[in-house]
């Protein structure tokens, strides 16, 4: 069931390693399959060093374990999440990466102030509000996906042009049109995050210049786009 | 004798080159043999490049030599007095990493701020006070020891949730059940030092959500834990 | 065509990844050819894993395509602003490489407050201006180039002697007699952002003494250069 | 002529490339021949990839070359100083390694905040003075040593308990009764200038107990040092 989507979570979970995002069993990647609405996701705890395509879990949509013998990623209520209300997401990724960490336990959103981060995030990397006890003690994963959809909401963002957020005192997720594309997004996010964090040591009263963000943005997504090659 | 232990111990000091954590002949671990009260340690001084189970020296809880051709760790006393002061404790880790030794020469207390830091540590990383002159200049590391569990108590923290320490103006201390958790438990502390030192230096007042800390905490201990696979 | 260019600037692009300024698709260099007044540069969005020599792609001084089935990079325009108005320039290099990227979003010069910069750059490494609306919404990437060459020219400074910029906002070009010398002043100028960096954050109000400035960017540049072996 | 100690200072400059101290040709290593009155010493500009023991250039106290096809390093004058100075010496470095060199450019010593730094050095690594125009524009490399032989003397440090000088505005320059010895302490020292850059950030007005110091620079030099395997 599902076995290049297995073979592609598998592997973009691997990416995560080489990237230097995740040690140990931290972090996790999902894919879904829009057609049937499976969800294939790490297992929970396992080690990168011994993980395999037979390891994925698949679920669908109400975490339930259609396939696998293994316990799916405890996060896997939050990537449902970010599936139902995000629909053009097709990969999730969590990590505790260094920098981006840094900024979620800093409570603060990432600014825009670079090429970096507006060729890939139209907006400023939100962090999400504090959440309730109700939120913390009930169903913690789900609601932890509740309030990053919240937070979007909240602020009229798009969650197609601005493809991560962080959890206030925990860590990033990413997401994309696939697994890679969302893993590429952890990468880019880590980036962006320790470049921020230079730049506001350098000069902490530093301003962007809003027209760069919307021309970078621009020149690599939407109709007018003209960075890389025409895909045939 | 304790062939197995030595091999262990031997291994995990290896780990601790292999994840950064120390250069040169800095660092060391030990695990006990709870039944025998033996003590396995590495050599003091011995390049890491050159590091065999063999050379492992066995120690009782009185310091003495019960096996062996090196001189132990000169860090033994502090070793043991963790191991008698902490009954669930197998494994001790000493390094000199680069973020948790700036935090020790800080001289500050590693705040819980983050789920990275309370998926595995449940209290903030506690520094020792200052050492006295009598301290200092009598029996040096056995007193190290005697500054950590004291403070440990006086804190009233609990050493089996919170399995590290910060020596003040020195380095940190970690332990665990088994030698090889020990070491995971340094790497995790490097990380929680540096995550900690990047948000502090984004945001000098951020406050964490002291229920995201119990409940990452419990996520992955104690009874109700559901992180990872069941243990069968 | 320019078959030997297209190695050296294939390789040189190489540099990048194995020098840890680029990631992904980021970054290029170009070298120009002054006889024929060709410029061959990499190609826009290709992954550096599958680079080769014939993928380099030949345009004139007005950005025609001469050869090559691949678009030229997005950064093209800028790369020949540099290349008509510097005359002794060979090779240009732009990346996002970490700290240096840092200081521009900073929007700040990196003052020459080393040896290590002064051996390698005459000048403080200046941050260019706000680009205005038109700039960024008419031919963006020439206007980056136009930037460029306008601030060197307020503010006086020799571009055969500080042989690097940072864009506001954006992130750094080098350049150099040859493509591989563009790359060292790539690296070398990441090292001398980091080092900044730190110092700045040591010591805020420090200060450089000027004639040090003087004695070892002469030490290796010019008529009484003395530094390495006398080329014969 | 010494072709065991070119072999050693080559390997010695090798080993600063694997410790992540230089890259292309920056730094340099050497060593004396007490008996002869000989250094041995890495050639200027000469690149690490190949750099073999027949390429050192072999030079009297005078700085005359005895032996070698190469210009020696440009630095040889301090290094020549540097053992007229201090008798105990047998080699000597000088990296531009990064954060020692951010704190050279900072123009402080880097004070002794730390075990890991008393381990090794007693004192503060001394940062010198400002070098007059006189100097600078002088025998420049000759009047470098000069000023770091002086800065010891003015602050009665012993340098063979701190075996490591910052020279203001340019780098560090460390030594040892050998050129391994000189290596190690280039590598100890960049730690520790990491290490407290970390912890000033972290706290800015920490105090470090001097009987701390003392306790672990003893604990590792002199007669009552006990830290390693006796030397047979």
């Amino acid at each position: 069931m599902l076995e290049q989507l297995k073979q592609r979570v598998c592997q973009a979970n691997l990416e995560l390693v080489r990237h230097g995002l995740v040690i140990f069993t931290w972090g996790n990647v999902s894919a879904i399959d829009r057609k049937s609405g499976l969800v294939v996701i790490k297992p929970s705890g396992v080690n990168y060093d011994h993980l395999y395509p037979e390891h994925m879990v698949v679920v669908d949509l109400d975490g339930n374990i259609v396939e696998g013998n293994l316990k799916p990623s405890s996060d896997t209520p939050t990537h449902i999440a970010i599936y139902k209300a995000f629909p053009n997401v097709g990969g999730v990724v969590h990590t505790h990466s260094t920098y981006a960490t840094g900024w979620a336990q800093a409570g603060i959103d990432i600014p825009n102030i670079g090429t970096t981060h507006a060729d890939h995030f139209h907006h400023d990397i939100p962090c999400t509000e504090d959440m309730t006890e109700q939120e913390v003690m009930g169903n913690y994963e789900l609601e932890t996906g509740n309030v990053i959809v919240r937070r979007f909401k909240e602020l009229n963002i798009d969650p197609d042009h601005t493809a991560a957020v962080l959890v206030k005192g925990h860590g990033p997720f990413t997401w994309g049109e696939s697994p890679e594309q969302a893993v590429m997004n952890s990468v880019v996010l880590e980036q962006v995050a320790k470049m921020a964090f230079i730049a506001y040591s350098v000069n902490p009263s530093l301003k962007m210049n809003p027209l760069l963000v919307e021309k970078h943005f621009s020149r690599k997504h939407g109709p007018n786009a003209y960075y890389g090659q025409t895909k045939k």
